[in-house]
């Protein structure tokens, strides 16, 4: 049976030249990069390398790159560095109700232990209003984290104007840039960004590595504490094989940035207007141009997103209703709801995310089924008319 | 030239059949474990095998394993997790003048903020008395956190005395067993330990990957939030491959546990009685016995452990002054210092440790070049006679 991967936004697979850079680092140049001897120094100089390759391609300073096990962590350190580096300046935190659960989960509990959270509505489109965000500065506001692409709905901020608000009132401005690399011309110094949380598996590297970029003199408190790696910032013995990958994979990404952003929204294009054509009462979730170009976001009206995901699976297709983190999870998507649709329509809502192996051929023949499932599922709704 | 990698505890290579077992889930099955379709479910199936077989090596259930991406991380949740979780029952940590910089930085954090801690001493063997832990607990004792084995020197605490100690007086017991896994046997409901930490990349696995094993009803607050992964106690996408490799290694290592101690053993012994009798004014830091059986810890009467190093390192042979995690500091070790060491002793020692692909060759190699440095070292020494 004909497999279609449509989930790329949840993970990728390590492209072959990413794996074929890592291999020789497991059994042979394994040596500890902390180590002071001919073994160690290469896997030092292995972890250099990478650390040049991802500051490469998000126009940070080598030194301002530091690498964790996730996007999560780095999203933890982020939150919870800032915020006790800074506790003698405030106690407030500005974010927004559409972040990743990395975000919002370490905010509620920094909220259970003193701090105060803001967290912004977002406009119908996903877009968090400029001005929303400067009406809710306090004077106790010590951090602001707002991601750069949304994972469910694709939606891309409007970050600059964001960071320069956030600059004007001298506050931090973490971002969680995990969809956002490698899929948008992405400069951290030009957006004016203080911390931003990247991961590698979203591009193509390895699962288990990450990183968070903080800009040279931002002052933030240790998450991870031990040995004195990562310039004594992030202890723990290096991930040598999975920070290679991620380095393999930025290199990648930065060579092919431009033609994989005009394919990836070619396709997904393509995708929207198809289905859109082919099924009716069918919906685009998010902005319709501000969007990751490999993110569709469709609601089906009169049909259950999960029905639907497992009817599609029969047919090797893969794809989710939200985002993977959450998907033990039964409570409407957080995303959805703070968009203002109606639970039916959050409940009907599947998101198909594009990535470099997707083919033409794959979304035919997905919109050929989706079509015929649709259809069926349509049939046996109770609430379709 | 040849190559006498003699650093394991710093960390080790990984397997042939553990990297085999790790590739189908790079780029071929490299669904998210999370997520709700076939190739997720086989992710998840494999993480659950994984969990399975780290499990059966500690003797734990599985729904007791909990995959973090190193020990360190696993020691910094340990303490954190229970400290948090425990803050109205009181504010007072015990743990030991020897502990892995993860232990004691962690400790130090907390310490700063409003956390009391007892730094145990060691008697001159690196053994912790009994008596010393029995008379440091008070009211507000929370948690005592005492390593299983010392990286450094090798030594094993009496660890089953410690925990009774501990459960005597109602109060949680963490073991940091990164350098026992593997290399002793070690069953957590035999020992009754509350929470430990290991990692794979001391045994043969994928460095970026550990786990901390807590103890079916023990309450402990989430360190890494967000996502729903691990049973919702540890979140970010599941290191596919690490844990794949964690869970090989583990497998292999119980296999082979008595026949991997006794030939580790016999090497050691045969090592540190072929120094001894070939180099005069050389001594054993630790405890003779109770000790890792692949470490030897010696040190050098009147020469200098760093210049050893580089020695060694122009003959091919790895091995290191202390553990790597401090390899950049220059301060002497505090394990050797609170075995009250004099201090020209303390950087006059190196560790040497030895694994599954040591050679009595290699050691035969080692001993010889070893007695050519410390014959020419001590003739540059200002300090010998």
């Amino acid at each position: 049976m004909k497999q279609v991967y449509l989930d790329y936004s949840a993970t990728t697979p390590v492209k072959k030249e990413v794996l074929e850079e890592m291999i020789p680092f497991f059994s042979e140049n394994f040596g500890n990069p902390s180590s002071a001897y001919t073994i160690g120094y290469k896997s030092r100089g292995a972890v250099d390398l990478a650390r040049q390759r991802v500051a490469s391609l998000v126009g940070a300073k080598e030194k301002e790159i530091f690498f964790t096990s996730s996007g999560t962590e780095a999203n933890n350190w982020a939150i919870f560095g800032v915020c006790d580096a800074m506790k003698d300046k405030g106690n407030h935190i500005i974010t927004t109700k559409i972040e990743h659960p990395a975000v919002l989960n370490h905010c509620e509990f920094l909220e259970k232990r003193g701090y105060k959270v803001t967290y912004l509505d977002v406009q119908k489109d996903g877009i968090v209003d400029p001005k929303a965000l400067e009406d809710a500065i306090t004077k106790d506001v010590i951090l602001i984290s707002i991601m750069l692409i949304n994972n469910e709905i694709g939606t891309i901020q409007p970050l600059k104007e964001l960071c320069q608000i956030a600059k004007k009132h001298n506050i931090l401005f973490h971002t969680d840039a995990v969809q956002a690399l490698g899929n948008i011309p992405l400069d951290v110094k030009e957006l004016g960004i203080d911390l931003m949380s990247i991961s590698a598996h979203k591009i193509y590297g390895p699962k288990g590595v990450g990183a968070l970029y903080i800009k040279d003199g931002v002052k933030i408190s240790n998450f991870m504490h031990g040995g004195s790696q990562e310039h004594a910032k992030r202890a723990g013995t290096e991930n040598l094989t999975g920070i290679v990958g991620f380095g393999k994979a930025a290199e990648i990404a930065k060579e092919h940035l431009m033609e994989h952003i005009d394919r990836l929204t070619e396709l997904r294009d393509y995708f929207i207007d198809r289905v859109m054509l082919k099924i009716p009462n069918v919906a685009l979730n998010g902005h319709r141009s501000l969007r990751h170009p490999g993110n569709a976001n469709l609601r089906f009206d009169y049909i259950e997103g999960e029905s639907m995901l497992l009817f599609l699976d029969v047919k090797g297709i893969s794809v989710s209703t939200g985002s993977a983190c959450a998907s033990e999870e039964t409570t409407p998507s957080h995303v959805l709801t703070a968009l203002q649709i109606p639970i039916e329509q959050i409940h009907s809502s599947v998101r198909f995310t594009l990535g470099d192996f997707t083919t033409m051929e794959d979304l035919d023949y997905t919109i050929e089924e989706l079509a015929v499932i649709v259809e069926k599922l349509r049939q046996i709704s109770p609430i379709s008319k």
